[in-house]
Protein backbone atom coordinates (compact mmCIF):
# COMPACT_ATOMS: atom_id res chain seq x y z
CA UNK A 1 0.00 0.00 0.00
CA UNK A 2 1.55 3.34 -0.64
CA UNK A 3 -0.04 7.12 -0.40
CA UNK A 4 0.04 8.50 -3.80
CA UNK A 5 0.85 12.88 -3.50
CA UNK A 6 -0.21 16.10 -4.73
CA UNK A 7 1.63 17.15 -7.92
CA UNK A 8 0.77 20.74 -9.07
CA UNK A 9 -1.36 19.67 -12.35
CA UNK A 10 -0.61 22.86 -14.46
CA UNK A 11 2.87 21.08 -14.58
CA UNK A 12 0.99 18.08 -16.15
CA UNK A 13 0.51 17.56 -19.86
CA UNK A 14 -2.20 14.77 -19.73
CA UNK A 15 -6.16 15.99 -19.46
CA UNK A 16 -6.77 12.35 -18.28
CA UNK A 17 -3.98 12.61 -15.70
CA UNK A 18 -4.48 16.10 -14.60
CA UNK A 19 -8.15 15.04 -13.80
CA UNK A 20 -7.24 11.61 -12.23
CA UNK A 21 -4.70 13.56 -9.60
CA UNK A 22 -6.55 16.60 -8.95
CA UNK A 23 -10.15 14.69 -8.31
CA UNK A 24 -8.62 12.80 -5.79
CA UNK A 25 -6.09 15.16 -3.97
CA UNK A 26 -7.50 16.90 -0.74
CA UNK A 27 -6.91 20.63 -0.31
CA UNK A 28 -6.74 22.73 2.50
CA UNK A 29 -8.77 25.48 2.95
CA UNK A 30 -8.14 27.96 6.02
CA UNK A 31 -6.32 31.01 7.32
CA UNK A 32 -2.84 31.50 7.56
CA UNK A 33 -2.62 32.90 11.42
CA UNK A 34 -4.40 31.58 14.22
CA UNK A 35 -5.23 32.59 17.89
CA UNK A 36 -4.50 29.95 20.68
CA UNK A 37 -7.53 29.03 22.31
CA UNK A 38 -9.64 30.32 19.74
CA UNK A 39 -12.00 27.93 17.76
CA UNK A 40 -10.19 27.47 13.85
CA UNK A 41 -12.09 26.27 10.80
CA UNK A 42 -10.42 24.09 8.39
CA UNK A 43 -11.99 22.93 5.33
CA UNK A 44 -10.78 19.81 3.44
CA UNK A 45 -11.90 19.87 -0.03
CA UNK A 46 -11.59 17.34 -2.13
CA UNK A 47 -10.83 18.48 -6.06
CA UNK A 48 -10.07 21.53 -7.09
CA UNK A 49 -10.89 21.62 -10.57
CA UNK A 50 -12.33 18.27 -11.35
CA UNK A 51 -14.77 16.57 -9.35
CA UNK A 52 -15.05 12.72 -8.18
CA UNK A 53 -17.67 10.24 -8.35
CA UNK A 54 -19.55 9.17 -5.49
CA UNK A 55 -20.67 5.77 -6.96
CA UNK A 56 -21.72 2.38 -4.67
CA UNK A 57 -18.54 1.06 -6.05
CA UNK A 58 -16.08 4.16 -5.99
CA UNK A 59 -16.30 7.07 -3.85
CA UNK A 60 -14.50 9.43 -0.97
CA UNK A 61 -14.69 6.92 2.54
CA UNK A 62 -12.76 9.31 4.59
CA UNK A 63 -10.73 12.68 4.59
CA UNK A 64 -8.67 12.95 7.76
CA UNK A 65 -6.90 16.35 9.42
CA UNK A 66 -2.98 15.50 10.93
CA UNK A 67 -1.05 17.92 12.43
CA UNK A 68 2.32 16.46 11.94
CA UNK A 69 2.32 12.51 13.45
CA UNK A 70 -1.18 13.55 14.83
CA UNK A 71 -4.67 12.87 13.41
CA UNK A 72 -6.87 15.38 14.92
CA UNK A 73 -10.44 14.36 12.80
CA UNK A 74 -11.61 12.01 10.57
CA UNK A 75 -14.58 12.25 8.49
CA UNK A 76 -16.18 9.46 6.86
CA UNK A 77 -18.80 9.15 4.26
CA UNK A 78 -21.69 6.47 2.53
CA UNK A 79 -21.76 6.48 -0.99
CA UNK A 80 -24.84 8.48 -1.76
CA UNK A 81 -24.16 11.30 0.77
CA UNK A 82 -23.46 13.70 -2.68
CA UNK A 83 -26.10 12.22 -4.42
CA UNK A 84 -24.55 9.66 -6.29
CA UNK A 85 -23.06 12.87 -8.24
CA UNK A 86 -19.80 13.91 -9.39
CA UNK A 87 -18.56 16.37 -7.06
CA UNK A 88 -16.16 17.42 -4.18
CA UNK A 89 -16.44 15.86 -1.07
CA UNK A 90 -16.11 18.99 1.48
CA UNK A 91 -15.64 19.27 5.54
CA UNK A 92 -15.33 21.73 7.52
CA UNK A 93 -13.57 20.38 10.90
CA UNK A 94 -13.52 23.37 13.78
CA UNK A 95 -10.38 22.84 15.76
CA UNK A 96 -8.39 24.67 18.79
CA UNK A 97 -5.00 25.32 18.33
CA UNK A 98 -2.47 25.58 21.22
CA UNK A 99 0.97 26.06 19.13
CA UNK A 100 2.13 26.61 15.38
CA UNK A 101 0.84 23.73 13.02
CA UNK A 102 1.60 21.75 9.94
CA UNK A 103 -1.32 20.44 8.63
CA UNK A 104 -2.24 17.43 6.40
CA UNK A 105 -4.89 15.70 4.90
CA UNK A 106 -5.40 11.97 3.62
CA UNK A 107 -8.14 10.81 1.71
CA UNK A 108 -9.43 7.46 0.36
CA UNK A 109 -10.76 6.74 -2.66
CA UNK A 110 -12.35 2.69 -2.50
CA UNK A 111 -10.96 2.33 -6.31
CA UNK A 112 -8.10 4.44 -6.26
CA UNK A 113 -6.38 4.29 -2.28
CA UNK A 114 -4.92 6.80 -0.25
CA UNK A 115 -3.68 10.47 -1.32
CA UNK A 116 -1.88 13.14 0.71
CA UNK A 117 -2.30 17.14 0.56
CA UNK A 118 0.51 19.30 0.38
CA UNK A 119 1.20 20.68 3.74
CA UNK A 120 -0.10 23.76 5.28
CA UNK A 121 1.63 25.90 8.06
CA UNK A 122 -0.74 27.93 10.18
CA UNK A 123 1.25 30.73 12.81
CA UNK A 124 -0.34 30.04 15.88
CA UNK A 125 -0.11 33.80 18.12
CA UNK A 126 -1.15 34.76 21.95
CA UNK B 1 -26.75 0.48 25.80
CA UNK B 2 -29.24 3.53 25.42
CA UNK B 3 -29.08 6.19 23.81
CA UNK B 4 -30.19 9.47 25.28
CA UNK B 5 -32.27 12.31 23.91
CA UNK B 6 -32.33 15.97 23.84
CA UNK B 7 -34.91 17.11 26.50
CA UNK B 8 -35.78 21.26 26.51
CA UNK B 9 -33.79 22.17 29.54
CA UNK B 10 -35.91 25.06 29.60
CA UNK B 11 -38.05 22.35 30.85
CA UNK B 12 -35.65 21.84 33.61
CA UNK B 13 -34.88 22.81 36.80
CA UNK B 14 -31.56 21.92 38.07
CA UNK B 15 -28.74 23.51 36.97
CA UNK B 16 -26.37 20.61 37.08
CA UNK B 17 -28.93 19.08 34.83
CA UNK B 18 -29.57 21.42 32.39
CA UNK B 19 -25.52 21.60 31.75
CA UNK B 20 -25.25 17.68 31.30
CA UNK B 21 -27.67 17.59 29.16
CA UNK B 22 -27.24 20.45 26.90
CA UNK B 23 -23.58 20.15 26.75
CA UNK B 24 -23.89 16.44 25.42
CA UNK B 25 -26.79 17.23 22.59
CA UNK B 26 -25.72 17.23 19.29
CA UNK B 27 -27.81 20.50 17.50
CA UNK B 28 -28.29 20.68 13.86
CA UNK B 29 -28.20 23.90 12.19
CA UNK B 30 -28.96 23.95 8.50
CA UNK B 31 -31.36 25.95 5.96
CA UNK B 32 -34.92 24.34 6.31
CA UNK B 33 -35.01 24.09 2.24
CA UNK B 34 -32.48 22.71 0.22
CA UNK B 35 -32.14 22.46 -3.63
CA UNK B 36 -32.08 18.99 -5.31
CA UNK B 37 -28.65 18.19 -6.45
CA UNK B 38 -27.10 20.97 -4.90
CA UNK B 39 -24.37 21.07 -2.18
CA UNK B 40 -26.07 21.68 1.23
CA UNK B 41 -23.85 22.45 4.25
CA UNK B 42 -25.22 20.85 7.60
CA UNK B 43 -23.62 21.82 10.59
CA UNK B 44 -23.23 19.38 13.65
CA UNK B 45 -22.69 21.40 16.88
CA UNK B 46 -22.88 20.03 20.27
CA UNK B 47 -23.88 22.39 23.45
CA UNK B 48 -25.78 25.32 22.74
CA UNK B 49 -25.35 26.79 25.95
CA UNK B 50 -22.73 24.71 27.74
CA UNK B 51 -19.26 23.66 26.22
CA UNK B 52 -18.20 19.95 26.73
CA UNK B 53 -14.53 19.26 28.45
CA UNK B 54 -11.53 18.18 25.89
CA UNK B 55 -9.53 15.69 28.25
CA UNK B 56 -7.64 11.96 27.68
CA UNK B 57 -10.40 10.56 29.35
CA UNK B 58 -13.27 12.20 28.56
CA UNK B 59 -14.32 13.68 25.40
CA UNK B 60 -16.63 13.62 22.38
CA UNK B 61 -15.15 10.64 20.22
CA UNK B 62 -17.61 10.63 17.23
CA UNK B 63 -20.68 12.86 15.64
CA UNK B 64 -22.85 11.20 13.12
CA UNK B 65 -25.41 12.95 10.87
CA UNK B 66 -28.28 10.28 9.82
CA UNK B 67 -31.06 11.26 7.61
CA UNK B 68 -33.93 8.45 8.17
CA UNK B 69 -32.34 5.51 8.92
CA UNK B 70 -29.69 6.22 6.27
CA UNK B 71 -26.14 7.34 7.77
CA UNK B 72 -24.27 9.81 5.83
CA UNK B 73 -21.82 11.01 7.75
CA UNK B 74 -19.67 10.69 10.66
CA UNK B 75 -16.59 12.52 12.58
CA UNK B 76 -14.36 11.03 14.58
CA UNK B 77 -12.19 13.45 16.68
CA UNK B 78 -9.25 12.63 19.31
CA UNK B 79 -8.62 14.43 22.24
CA UNK B 80 -6.56 17.48 22.14
CA UNK B 81 -7.85 17.94 19.03
CA UNK B 82 -10.06 20.99 20.92
CA UNK B 83 -6.80 21.49 23.24
CA UNK B 84 -7.79 20.26 25.99
CA UNK B 85 -10.24 23.04 26.81
CA UNK B 86 -13.82 22.90 27.29
CA UNK B 87 -15.59 23.82 24.48
CA UNK B 88 -18.61 22.65 21.46
CA UNK B 89 -16.94 20.28 19.31
CA UNK B 90 -18.80 21.27 15.47
CA UNK B 91 -18.22 19.97 12.31
CA UNK B 92 -20.18 21.02 9.06
CA UNK B 93 -20.54 18.55 6.43
CA UNK B 94 -21.93 18.91 2.92
CA UNK B 95 -24.06 16.83 1.22
CA UNK B 96 -26.57 16.81 -1.57
CA UNK B 97 -29.79 16.34 -0.81
CA UNK B 98 -32.20 14.42 -3.99
CA UNK B 99 -35.12 14.45 -1.18
CA UNK B 100 -37.17 15.40 1.81
CA UNK B 101 -34.59 14.75 4.61
CA UNK B 102 -35.45 14.17 8.09
CA UNK B 103 -32.28 14.28 9.56
CA UNK B 104 -30.89 13.53 12.91
CA UNK B 105 -27.57 14.00 14.82
CA UNK B 106 -25.99 11.77 17.22
CA UNK B 107 -23.09 11.95 19.15
CA UNK B 108 -21.02 9.93 21.70
CA UNK B 109 -19.19 11.03 25.23
CA UNK B 110 -16.27 8.74 26.29
CA UNK B 111 -17.72 8.98 29.74
CA UNK B 112 -21.65 9.72 29.28
CA UNK B 113 -22.50 7.27 25.97
CA UNK B 114 -24.53 8.28 23.11
CA UNK B 115 -26.71 11.50 22.49
CA UNK B 116 -29.33 11.61 19.68
CA UNK B 117 -30.92 15.29 18.72
CA UNK B 118 -33.97 16.14 17.76
CA UNK B 119 -35.17 15.49 14.32
CA UNK B 120 -34.95 18.47 11.72
CA UNK B 121 -37.03 18.23 8.33
CA UNK B 122 -35.24 19.60 5.17
CA UNK B 123 -37.77 20.02 1.99
CA UNK B 124 -35.81 19.77 -1.08
CA UNK B 125 -36.99 20.93 -4.31
CA UNK B 126 -36.72 20.84 -7.79
CA UNK C 1 -33.26 7.34 13.76
CA UNK C 2 -34.38 4.75 15.67
CA UNK C 3 -32.66 1.23 16.96
CA UNK C 4 -33.65 -1.92 16.07
CA UNK C 5 -33.44 -4.37 18.49
CA UNK C 6 -33.06 -8.19 18.17
CA UNK C 7 -36.06 -10.07 18.81
CA UNK C 8 -36.19 -14.34 19.02
CA UNK C 9 -36.81 -15.39 15.54
CA UNK C 10 -38.65 -18.73 17.33
CA UNK C 11 -41.58 -16.57 18.21
CA UNK C 12 -41.92 -14.80 14.36
CA UNK C 13 -43.98 -16.91 11.94
CA UNK C 14 -42.99 -15.28 8.60
CA UNK C 15 -40.05 -16.21 7.12
CA UNK C 16 -39.26 -13.30 5.41
CA UNK C 17 -39.85 -11.58 8.45
CA UNK C 18 -37.07 -14.34 10.20
CA UNK C 19 -34.48 -13.51 8.15
CA UNK C 20 -34.75 -9.33 7.64
CA UNK C 21 -34.12 -9.65 11.76
CA UNK C 22 -31.80 -12.63 12.18
CA UNK C 23 -29.36 -11.33 9.01
CA UNK C 24 -29.25 -7.58 10.92
CA UNK C 25 -28.93 -9.36 14.14
CA UNK C 26 -24.98 -8.70 15.84
CA UNK C 27 -24.43 -11.45 18.17
CA UNK C 28 -21.69 -11.71 20.65
CA UNK C 29 -20.10 -14.89 21.44
CA UNK C 30 -17.59 -14.86 24.07
CA UNK C 31 -16.58 -16.71 27.67
CA UNK C 32 -18.88 -15.86 30.27
CA UNK C 33 -16.31 -15.17 32.98
CA UNK C 34 -13.05 -13.87 32.30
CA UNK C 35 -9.26 -13.24 34.14
CA UNK C 36 -9.31 -9.54 35.59
CA UNK C 37 -6.16 -7.65 33.57
CA UNK C 38 -5.84 -10.87 30.90
CA UNK C 39 -6.53 -10.90 27.23
CA UNK C 40 -10.36 -11.69 26.31
CA UNK C 41 -11.69 -12.82 23.09
CA UNK C 42 -15.33 -11.64 22.03
CA UNK C 43 -16.61 -11.89 18.79
CA UNK C 44 -19.28 -10.27 16.99
CA UNK C 45 -20.88 -11.96 14.33
CA UNK C 46 -24.16 -10.60 12.10
CA UNK C 47 -26.66 -13.50 11.99
CA UNK C 48 -27.28 -16.50 13.25
CA UNK C 49 -28.97 -18.45 10.50
CA UNK C 50 -29.57 -16.23 7.80
CA UNK C 51 -26.54 -14.35 5.68
CA UNK C 52 -26.39 -10.69 4.71
CA UNK C 53 -25.77 -9.50 1.74
CA UNK C 54 -21.93 -7.57 0.89
CA UNK C 55 -23.25 -5.29 -2.32
CA UNK C 56 -21.85 -2.26 -3.28
CA UNK C 57 -25.06 -0.76 -2.05
CA UNK C 58 -25.99 -2.77 0.53
CA UNK C 59 -23.90 -3.95 3.32
CA UNK C 60 -23.05 -4.22 7.11
CA UNK C 61 -20.31 -1.09 7.23
CA UNK C 62 -19.73 -1.62 10.90
CA UNK C 63 -19.75 -3.52 14.08
CA UNK C 64 -19.20 -1.61 17.35
CA UNK C 65 -18.95 -3.25 20.65
CA UNK C 66 -20.14 -1.38 23.82
CA UNK C 67 -19.49 -2.28 27.58
CA UNK C 68 -23.00 -0.25 29.23
CA UNK C 69 -22.47 3.19 28.12
CA UNK C 70 -18.88 2.66 26.67
CA UNK C 71 -17.86 1.97 23.47
CA UNK C 72 -14.89 -0.19 23.25
CA UNK C 73 -14.00 -0.94 19.99
CA UNK C 74 -15.89 -0.42 16.37
CA UNK C 75 -14.88 -2.45 13.66
CA UNK C 76 -15.58 -0.58 10.03
CA UNK C 77 -16.04 -2.70 6.42
CA UNK C 78 -15.62 -1.70 2.49
CA UNK C 79 -18.27 -3.55 0.38
CA UNK C 80 -16.34 -6.25 -1.07
CA UNK C 81 -14.69 -7.36 1.87
CA UNK C 82 -16.78 -10.44 2.33
CA UNK C 83 -16.37 -10.93 -1.93
CA UNK C 84 -19.72 -9.32 -2.67
CA UNK C 85 -21.05 -12.60 -1.46
CA UNK C 86 -24.13 -12.87 1.50
CA UNK C 87 -22.50 -14.11 4.38
CA UNK C 88 -21.54 -13.56 8.34
CA UNK C 89 -19.57 -10.20 9.17
CA UNK C 90 -17.60 -11.46 12.09
CA UNK C 91 -14.89 -9.86 14.24
CA UNK C 92 -12.79 -10.77 16.79
CA UNK C 93 -12.40 -8.00 19.56
CA UNK C 94 -9.70 -9.05 22.03
CA UNK C 95 -9.82 -6.71 25.34
CA UNK C 96 -8.69 -6.50 28.64
CA UNK C 97 -11.45 -6.34 31.27
CA UNK C 98 -10.97 -5.25 34.68
CA UNK C 99 -14.42 -5.98 36.17
CA UNK C 100 -17.47 -7.26 35.18
CA UNK C 101 -19.12 -6.10 32.15
CA UNK C 102 -22.35 -6.01 30.55
CA UNK C 103 -21.83 -6.04 26.95
CA UNK C 104 -23.99 -5.44 23.70
CA UNK C 105 -23.26 -4.86 20.09
CA UNK C 106 -24.57 -2.70 17.55
CA UNK C 107 -24.41 -3.16 13.48
CA UNK C 108 -24.91 -0.90 10.80
CA UNK C 109 -26.44 -2.05 7.37
CA UNK C 110 -26.55 0.87 4.87
CA UNK C 111 -29.99 0.07 3.58
CA UNK C 112 -31.53 -1.08 7.18
CA UNK C 113 -30.17 0.78 9.66
CA UNK C 114 -28.93 0.27 13.60
CA UNK C 115 -28.86 -3.29 15.10
CA UNK C 116 -28.32 -3.43 18.61
CA UNK C 117 -27.55 -7.48 20.50
CA UNK C 118 -29.07 -8.80 23.16
CA UNK C 119 -26.58 -8.41 26.50
CA UNK C 120 -24.30 -10.24 27.63
CA UNK C 121 -23.09 -10.42 30.88
CA UNK C 122 -19.51 -11.21 31.85
CA UNK C 123 -18.35 -11.85 35.18
CA UNK C 124 -14.37 -11.09 35.88
CA UNK C 125 -12.72 -12.30 38.43
CA UNK C 126 -9.28 -11.93 39.97
CA UNK D 1 2.78 13.35 7.79
CA UNK D 2 4.74 10.21 7.40
CA UNK D 3 4.41 6.41 7.18
CA UNK D 4 6.83 4.47 9.45
CA UNK D 5 7.77 1.32 8.41
CA UNK D 6 8.41 -1.65 10.46
CA UNK D 7 12.30 -2.50 10.34
CA UNK D 8 13.50 -6.08 11.46
CA UNK D 9 14.43 -5.13 14.65
CA UNK D 10 17.91 -8.14 14.83
CA UNK D 11 19.09 -5.53 13.06
CA UNK D 12 18.99 -2.91 15.41
CA UNK D 13 21.48 -2.44 18.61
CA UNK D 14 19.90 -0.03 20.64
CA UNK D 15 17.02 -1.50 22.93
CA UNK D 16 15.05 1.50 22.81
CA UNK D 17 15.09 1.35 19.16
CA UNK D 18 14.39 -2.28 19.20
CA UNK D 19 11.39 -1.43 21.66
CA UNK D 20 10.24 1.62 19.82
CA UNK D 21 10.02 -0.32 16.47
CA UNK D 22 8.34 -3.51 17.59
CA UNK D 23 5.78 -2.01 19.84
CA UNK D 24 3.89 -0.04 16.92
CA UNK D 25 4.23 -2.33 14.12
CA UNK D 26 1.38 -4.43 12.99
CA UNK D 27 2.09 -7.67 12.29
CA UNK D 28 -0.28 -9.89 10.08
CA UNK D 29 -1.01 -13.29 10.67
CA UNK D 30 -2.90 -15.46 8.78
CA UNK D 31 -2.29 -18.44 6.07
CA UNK D 32 0.13 -18.57 3.35
CA UNK D 33 -3.29 -20.21 0.85
CA UNK D 34 -6.63 -19.34 1.18
CA UNK D 35 -9.81 -20.66 -0.82
CA UNK D 36 -11.70 -18.39 -2.85
CA UNK D 37 -15.35 -17.54 -1.82
CA UNK D 38 -14.27 -18.77 1.56
CA UNK D 39 -14.05 -16.99 4.92
CA UNK D 40 -10.55 -16.37 5.82
CA UNK D 41 -9.35 -15.10 8.96
CA UNK D 42 -6.47 -12.24 9.60
CA UNK D 43 -5.38 -11.27 12.88
CA UNK D 44 -3.66 -8.28 13.16
CA UNK D 45 -1.77 -7.96 16.33
CA UNK D 46 0.80 -5.13 17.46
CA UNK D 47 4.10 -6.00 18.23
CA UNK D 48 5.85 -9.03 18.32
CA UNK D 49 7.98 -8.57 21.53
CA UNK D 50 7.17 -5.64 23.17
CA UNK D 51 3.69 -4.60 24.25
CA UNK D 52 2.40 -0.76 23.88
CA UNK D 53 0.64 1.04 26.92
CA UNK D 54 -2.94 2.23 27.09
CA UNK D 55 -2.89 5.05 28.33
CA UNK D 56 -5.76 8.04 28.26
CA UNK D 57 -3.17 10.18 25.90
CA UNK D 58 -0.99 7.29 24.48
CA UNK D 59 -2.86 4.87 22.95
CA UNK D 60 -3.30 2.49 19.63
CA UNK D 61 -6.23 4.30 17.98
CA UNK D 62 -6.57 2.20 14.88
CA UNK D 63 -5.63 -0.89 12.70
CA UNK D 64 -6.58 -0.95 9.39
CA UNK D 65 -6.23 -4.14 6.83
CA UNK D 66 -5.31 -3.57 3.04
CA UNK D 67 -5.43 -5.31 0.09
CA UNK D 68 -3.32 -4.02 -2.19
CA UNK D 69 -4.63 -0.17 -2.63
CA UNK D 70 -8.37 -1.51 -1.15
CA UNK D 71 -8.95 -1.24 2.68
CA UNK D 72 -11.02 -3.92 3.77
CA UNK D 73 -11.72 -3.36 6.95
CA UNK D 74 -10.75 -0.86 10.09
CA UNK D 75 -10.94 -1.54 13.99
CA UNK D 76 -11.11 1.55 16.23
CA UNK D 77 -10.29 1.29 19.77
CA UNK D 78 -11.00 3.76 23.02
CA UNK D 79 -8.14 4.26 25.47
CA UNK D 80 -9.37 1.98 28.42
CA UNK D 81 -10.46 -1.09 26.30
CA UNK D 82 -7.16 -2.87 26.93
CA UNK D 83 -7.82 -2.17 30.52
CA UNK D 84 -5.13 0.48 30.58
CA UNK D 85 -2.05 -1.79 30.99
CA UNK D 86 0.65 -2.05 28.49
CA UNK D 87 -0.58 -5.35 25.89
CA UNK D 88 -0.77 -5.87 22.31
CA UNK D 89 -3.18 -4.54 20.83
CA UNK D 90 -5.04 -7.38 18.39
CA UNK D 91 -7.78 -7.60 15.97
CA UNK D 92 -9.30 -10.74 13.91
CA UNK D 93 -11.12 -9.82 10.96
CA UNK D 94 -12.72 -12.10 8.50
CA UNK D 95 -12.52 -11.79 5.02
CA UNK D 96 -13.80 -13.67 1.93
CA UNK D 97 -11.54 -13.00 -0.62
CA UNK D 98 -11.86 -13.98 -4.32
CA UNK D 99 -8.15 -13.56 -5.98
CA UNK D 100 -4.49 -13.95 -4.43
CA UNK D 101 -4.08 -10.85 -2.09
CA UNK D 102 -1.13 -8.75 -0.93
CA UNK D 103 -2.01 -7.99 2.35
CA UNK D 104 -0.44 -5.03 4.42
CA UNK D 105 -1.59 -3.20 7.86
CA UNK D 106 -1.66 0.24 9.37
CA UNK D 107 -1.90 0.95 12.28
CA UNK D 108 -2.00 5.06 14.24
CA UNK D 109 -0.50 5.53 17.70
CA UNK D 110 -1.93 8.77 19.40
CA UNK D 111 2.07 9.76 20.17
CA UNK D 112 3.61 8.24 17.61
CA UNK D 113 2.19 8.53 14.07
CA UNK D 114 0.50 6.13 11.47
CA UNK D 115 2.83 2.59 11.23
CA UNK D 116 2.98 -0.09 8.16
CA UNK D 117 3.53 -3.59 8.17
CA UNK D 118 5.51 -5.58 5.70
CA UNK D 119 3.38 -7.04 3.11
CA UNK D 120 2.10 -10.64 3.13
CA UNK D 121 0.92 -12.46 0.42
CA UNK D 122 -1.61 -14.77 0.14
CA UNK D 123 -2.46 -17.56 -2.67
CA UNK D 124 -6.82 -17.75 -3.01
CA UNK D 125 -6.77 -21.12 -4.69
CA UNK D 126 -10.22 -21.84 -6.21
Amino acid sequence: MKINRYVDISTIDREAKKDYIDRHSPFIHCEKTAKKGEKFAVTVKLGDEYPHPDDFDHYIEYVQLWNRETMLATAHFTPGALGNMAGHVEVVFNIVPTKNMKLTAMSYCTKHGLWQSDEVEVEVTE
